[in-house]
């Protein structure tokens, strides 16, 4: 039995989410239904990060396990040809047998782009929030870096979730800009269900006047959700990299 | 009746191109159907240029005339409320009596995008060309430049396509590079059809190094079509702006 790690480019507008969901298209379940046609045994795909519904990846990891002799140098051409042209595996490797795309991860990097724009921009929105008026990135670059360390996360979690514990350590945040773009970037060990889009709309309200860094560090403090903004949504976020 | 000019960007991939067709989605269709619908009035859509299946626009031109006495400057929300996400209004603006969104164009520019990339990308795809081989752009752009001037173009219509005259002014022709992306941007008052995608191609097969400059400028010399490649792929162009 060999072990195959891969690394995934996907567009995920037209996908349920990473995982695996009957009767509904998912990255997830087209990995295996393609893998398992061509390489001709059942494939199980086990993914390192759990992507929703219209969520990107630039750099998602899998693995799987195969009995077929194919050289791994072989496979993601011979892959890539059965895969739609909305998920490319751009690298593949043989890994050891005990390598786990999930419990190996030692951190996910994600990526959120904001675009600054009076109008709606069907070539960039695929991609992008678009937002009317200009963020402070000065003020949100302050209060993501007040963000960064092992804290409880509740007043980030999806309302109504339940997870036993809503601790998390935040390894990195920061935003950027470049001309009329954001991007706010976070890199955690693991993250609560709609964590990074509840902190970005946070952050967007941090930005846009409608909450001080001390009353969002405050409303997290007191883990209340109520007090923050609806999650930001899916498409500006993106999966850039997982490491192990 | 009032003259009404409309700035467009759209998301070219899921249009069969701009011109109205029976029972195909195109951006005319769109237009005159969603703009008929909000204004309550038979509205005809006249664009600048007629781009293919595919092919994307940021600064398409269109105008259209309606008795509706609707402000422009509260015209653009209206009707983009009204548009599918894949193209959208940037600006709007009442025009002479006698404004013609094709005929009064002075230029077009296109612009096409090739990103130099050994792998296929899901992101990247939908709106440039993938070449897995860096092509020697500085080659290209002096092929680009003999090309500009009033010449004969048949070499460059699509194969069996049957006009008038083949002769156009190509005003301006230029390739960019910047890190892995080559730009190639064509100004002209008009283009023979497929023109921009088949000088494309030539450039990309002069920077490729199988042919060389001069072997180009011959083909083009002798209107011999066979000589040249394939139109490069639609999902690359994008109808830039509209000069008037």
């Amino acid at each position: 039995m060999r072990n195959i790690k891969l690394t995934l480019e996907y567009d995920g507008t037209d996908f349920h989410g990473f995982q695996r969901q009957r009767e509904l298209r998912t990255v997830q379940g087209v990995l295996e239904q393609c893998f398992s046609h061509r390489l001709g045994e059942p494939i199980g795909v086990i993914g390192a990060g759990r992507t929703d519904a219209g969520v990107h990846a630039l750099g998602q990891v899998v693995n799987f396990r195969t009995t077929r002799p194919v050289l791994a140098a072989r496979l993601a051409g011979v892959l890539n040809a059965a895969l739609p042209r909305d998920v490319k595996i751009q690298s593949c490797e043989e890994v050891a047998e005990d390598f786990h795309a999930r419990r190996c991860a030692r951190s996910r990097t994600y990526r959120y782009s904001v675009i600054v724009r009076k109008t709606p921009s069907p070539l960039l929105g695929r991609y992008a929030l678009m937002v009317s008026d200009r963020p402070a990135v000065g003020r949100m670059s302050r209060a993501a870096r007040r963000l960064v360390g092992r804290r409880d996360f509740a007043a980030f979690r999806a309302s109504g979730s339940e997870t036993e514990t809503t601790e998390r350590t935040l390894l990195g945040a920061e935003c950027r800009r470049q001309g009329d773009a954001i991007w706010i970037i976070t890199e955690a060990e693991s993250y609560l269900y709609r964590m990074v889009r509840n902190m970005v709309s946070a952050l967007l309200a941090v930005g846009g006047g409608e909450m001080t860094v001390e009353e969002l560090m405050r409303a997290v403090a007191d883990g209340d959700r109520r007090r923050l903004p609806p999650p930001a949504p899916a498409c500006g976020l993106c999966l850039v990299r997982v490491s192990y």
